[in-house]
């Protein structure tokens, strides 16, 4: 038995062949407690016994050579059949999704579509990867977690879902808003300093002490779009192709 | 008592609030097989303890105003010291990274790098972020997993050094290759296949069966650009650059 989940409640379903990583991290601090709350629910579905034979066998040779081995069509079909039975089947409501460096880069923006959809089913790689038919069959997102490669899909899939389910409305509560943060308006978040207000001779600027919103408001934009500026150039062209400008034009601000 | 440490082994420095997150997936699979047979080795530093007062705070309201808590620069810096205790200066020889949205983008060259390295400190967000004051005064290298906003950087720190690890000497073993995976010549990773030959009506390409390596390899090649052509037009410039074409020319191939 796992905790109460609401009615309602978003869930995440991810098929891996190591189920003891999960809950991990996500169990802990403010996903944990939205777990435990039941804002939010977490199903794994063991890849293992879906093999085939007495050593109940997922993966094969790759087609053609080559090292490590290939997850098998015919078996994660079979998990992701019981993955499915009661989800809905519209992808917008309920995606299905492939963790992969292939992948669509992961962005904020998903995140966001996925905590508006009822739940979602992710499929953690090992090895060298899945047979390119189920993915086609099944019509899998393949989604990456950036330009790397990891060991397998497990910790990606507690990133994406963190990613989420902190969207979630009431998951945060007051510890941290959603609205100011890197991302929420196509820039990085602007720097942020507390007490000591003097430290190691660095001091916190003036403007943040001043007690006047409207500058501090302005100072924090300002910094926000030197950092990604400096940092993002594609970030920045995006930006500002957003805002009705050139962006390519001088970058001057 | 951990694992025995091999002497000279890769070694990672987790400053955090959750040392109970770790090892977590790093502890299974791959990556736990190697932590037990001590090629690398995994330290979590506890904020907490560092913290003020009675209830060891390590935060305090941003300055300027707004939600959420940002790390103090004199809680972390004392965090920072101790991680520093056994570590060469050198950042070249040992990255101190901060995990946060901010930062350059986490990329498979990167891993390499720090994978070159004798280890690596990884320090761990929570709430709205740090103190920037530490950030500067330590030279802190800032690196973001994606375009996305995670609760903490716990997941972040564990991707990172599954990454890493994975591409030190014996941690693979003969379990998968990292020469031709996603990344490795700047191109994503080709289709893969397995039996059975035929499933749900779909075959295995005829190349891929047909034993002719040269002709496999052709194949894989084309596969592998033109799935960077279709899904990453800015890895398909980059690659062409690389190879001494032009970038933005007719993208056929």
């Amino acid at each position: 038995m796992g905790p109460p989940v609401l009615r309602g409640a978003w869930r995440a379903k991810v098929i891996t062949l190591f189920p003891e990583a999960f809950p991990g991290t996500l169990g802990l601090s403010l996903t944990g407690r939205a777990l435990d709350m039941g804002l939010w629910a977490l199903e794994t579905i063991d890849l293992r016994p879906f093999g085939e034979g007495k050593h109940r066998n997922v993966d094969d040779n790759p087609a053609g050579g080559g090292a490590g081995m290939v997850l098998r069509a015919d078996i994660v079909a079979k998990a992701l059949d019981a993955a499915a039975v009661d989800t809905p089947i519209e992808r917008a409501r309920w995606p299905v999704v492939y963790l992969s460096p292939r992948g669509r880069p992961f962005s904020q923006a998903m995140a966001r579509d996925w905590a508006g959809a009822e739940g979602l089913t992710l499929l953690c790689g090992r090895f060298e990867g899945v047979d390119q038919r189920v993915l086609d069959e099944y019509a899998v997102d393949e989604v990456s977690l950036g330009d790397f490669v990891l060991t397998g899909g497990e910790i990606a899939a507690q990133a994406l879902i963190d990613a989420t389910v902190r969207l979630i409305p009431r998951v945060l509560g007051n510890h941290a808003s959603t609205e100011e943060e890197s991302f929420s308006e196509g820039l990085l978040e602007f720097p942020q300093y507390t007490r000591p207000t003097v430290w190691q001779g660095r001091a916190i600027p003036d403007v943040l002490l001043s007690g006047h919103h409207a500058n501090i408001s302005r100072w924090r934009k300002s910094e926000a779009e030197r950092l990604t500026k400096e940092r993002r150039p594609d970030l920045w062209r995006a930006y500002r192709a957003a805002h009705g400008l050139d962006p390519e034009e001088d970058q001057e601000l």
